[in-house]
């Protein structure tokens, strides 16, 4: 199949996302910098470290003067300031400097810490992405945002931060676990909901295809969620306004990933699903939004297998609505005491609101937690939900853990 | 007297410096920003927080929703991993949100450590530079280099982030030690070494009256040296090229302070002191520049109380020329395994040099050291710098701390 080239073009600082299948065995042909000469450092997890090893081959090969290889323990918990330090003085200790060139093979966590060292190592040095989890591809590989994790909440110590390059080899996806896989999808169906009622209609045809790995659709959902995600970023590379509306979900979804302690019951592709209903919901409370369109996207979710509920996660969280309203103030979003959510008109048409009602956010957290109306736990929607194939999927695995 | 200002004009962020006598009780004059139902963020050190309660009292009294204060034990450890996470779950716990003010009250560096927690935390909020020392004021105050040291050296992780106002009361430099008062005097002294022979001219005639703290002349060169250091900056902010000639002297500085250990012996401009002379004498001997030049330069240094060779440094340093070579082949400004130098053509003329024959690097330094030839130690100009007065200052105070 085709590479597909999706160049995202920031004042000064124009890269591309190269999208395709076999794409790591032609890693060399992808860095704009000659590799010759150079020291290359490659940061991955356990996870990937195949991967990893299979780009350091290619840059030996290639005559890098040096390339070395640091895997990070596979998890959230890798986002850490220790880890950076840790980074910091490996690279240091390995000679880095100015014109080396950092390399990120992993999902989320790995690019988002490694981007964040490749920022500030000598105040920052060259770095090429090399994301191997749909989640990557499709969100956290593009745009520039690195960040890590403080004690108090994910991502409150970061930098924007544009890589060099971003090598998206959709093969990597096959060893991803079907759980980490709908996670990813969910930001997929992200970019249908903010802006693009067209995307979200092909979901609904090809979303099962692209589940399974069809390469085709695969290829094609990458290029339409970087595409789109460029061009938000395009528009508003340090998040003054617009980009905010990639917060979909988001501050719902930060909240009920601290509610679970981040213990791995939840992934951030899962809680995104809920927030994203609970913003569906949110919207049609303060009449916005239509009903139908909010089942329409749960029934969609439901089908495909991912969660759209609180009161889904096993094991159940210990929270309660005060408890997730304290979490969301504690959010980043939050500016002059407002709470700031991103709202919908219908599917495919988002916008920001810093207004919004605290009473309606309480009724949302309520029933999506399976409060007093008890609509979440018995309405229509939720009962389609229990009877599909793919319910016990997402229950069954919360468990385990994935394969990347 | 007046405010004098100097506009540092960078693409898209313009802000100012203030420079006179008494500013820190007008301090919410010179805040870009409505201090009025904002979170203010002061950080400072243990050393100046007297000034940082003064400016806090302001801050309040502005109307300010909350104005948090944390005081750094003072000293070069400061500037740590260990307080970066520190220093940004304080601000996390104390509610900040992303139009917050952070503030930095103190030398360089508490600028350099608050500087790169105000870029990374939230990835990014707005903060001010109050430097208190004339280095802070002359030089890392200005130009938005922020940093912290890892084991392997200093300023290896950091950010290039633009402050939204730089306040530099001069006043607050009669609190400083005459030791710390000279090291700012040589990064002062820089800016006519580099670019500015009239600049130097001025220095030896009006140097000593600036050490008295006569606050005219203090004001003035504080105003060159800013001036000097934004046009550099406003050229080449990212430092791909003309902004290294700031590192004039700084390579040899960086190995001579790493070989000290940081322990107190040897302040930051007082290395950089000696690493000036060090750059002229390398600069004499691949014939770029006369002798003369270099003379009345170490003349001057010593005329002023600033150390000129690494053999004066009390206690001893116990290193040696294969030592500093390892140690300066470890800093940033190696590219391709290259040794870059800022070299001069004489007094106010200096430029960026990449391929410096490594013999003369050497023959610098063993003589710095007191090697060989003898020269440092039995020179002419060692002998006038050993009858001093001020010699004899610079030697009694090197084991005592600094009132900042």
């Amino acid at each position: 199949m085709d590479t597909n080239i999706v160049t995202i073009d920031l004042v000064g600082r124009e890269y591309d996302i190269y999208i395709g299948s076999g794409l790591l065995y032609r890693f060399a042909d992808f860095v704009p910098e000659e590799l010759e000469g150079r020291n290359v450092y490659i940061v991955t997890d356990t996870n990937v470290e195949t991967y990893a090893e299979r780009v350091r081959k290619i840059i030996k090969d290639s005559g890098a003067a040096r390339c070395e290889l640091i895997a990070l323990r596979a998890g959230e918990q890798a986002k850490s300031f220790t880890n950076v330090e840790k980074i910091s003085d490996w690279l240091v200790d390995k000679g880095i400097s100015r014109d080396s060139i950092i390399v990120a093979v992993g999902g989320g966590v790995v690019g988002d810490v490694t981007g964040f060292c490749a920022s500030t190592i000598l105040r920052g040095v060259s770095y090429i992405q090399v994301p191997t989890t749909l989640l990557a591809q499709v969100d956290s590989s593009v745009g520039g945002k690195t960040g890590i994790n403080t004690r108090k909440g994910k991502n409150l110590v970061g930098s924007f931060y544009q890589p060099a390059a971003v090598i998206a080899d959709i093969e990597t996806l096959q060893t991803l676990s079907k759980r980490e896989l709908l996670a990813g999808y969910a930001e997929v169906l992200k970019y249908g909901l903010i802006r693009d009622a067209a995307f979200f209609n092909w979901l609904e045809e090809n979303g099962e295809d692209l589940c399974d790995l069809n390469e085709v659709a695969v290829a094609h959902a990458v290029e339409v969620s970087a595409k789109a995600k460029a061009e938000v970023v395009q528009a508003d590379e340090k998040e003054q306004g617009q980009r905010a509306i990639l917060n979909f979900g988001h501050t719902f979804a930060h909240a009920l990933e601290a509610a679970a302690n981040y213990d791995g019951r939840l992934l951030h592709g899962e809680a995104v699903a809920i927030g994203m209903v609970m913003a569906f919901d949110l919207s049609v409370r303060m009449g916005l939004c239509e009903r139908e369109d909010m089942e329409r996207v749960e029934r969609h979710l439901n089908k495909i297998g991912l969660p759209t509920r609180a009161s889904y996660i096993q094991p159940a969280l210990t929270t309660s609505v005060d408890k997730l309203m304290e979490i969301m103030g504690r959010d980043k979003k939050v500016e002059k005491g407002k709470m700031r959510f991103i709202l919908t008109n219908g599917i495919g048409d988002s916008y920001m609101e810093d207004n919004v009602p605290e009473k309606h956010v309480r009724a949302v957290l309520e029933d999506s937690l399976g409060g007093k109306d008890g609509r979440s736990a018995s309405g229509s929607v939720a009962k389609s939900f229990g009877n599909s194939k793919v319910r016990g999927l997402w229950r069954s695995v919360f468990s385990s853990h994935s394969s990347q």
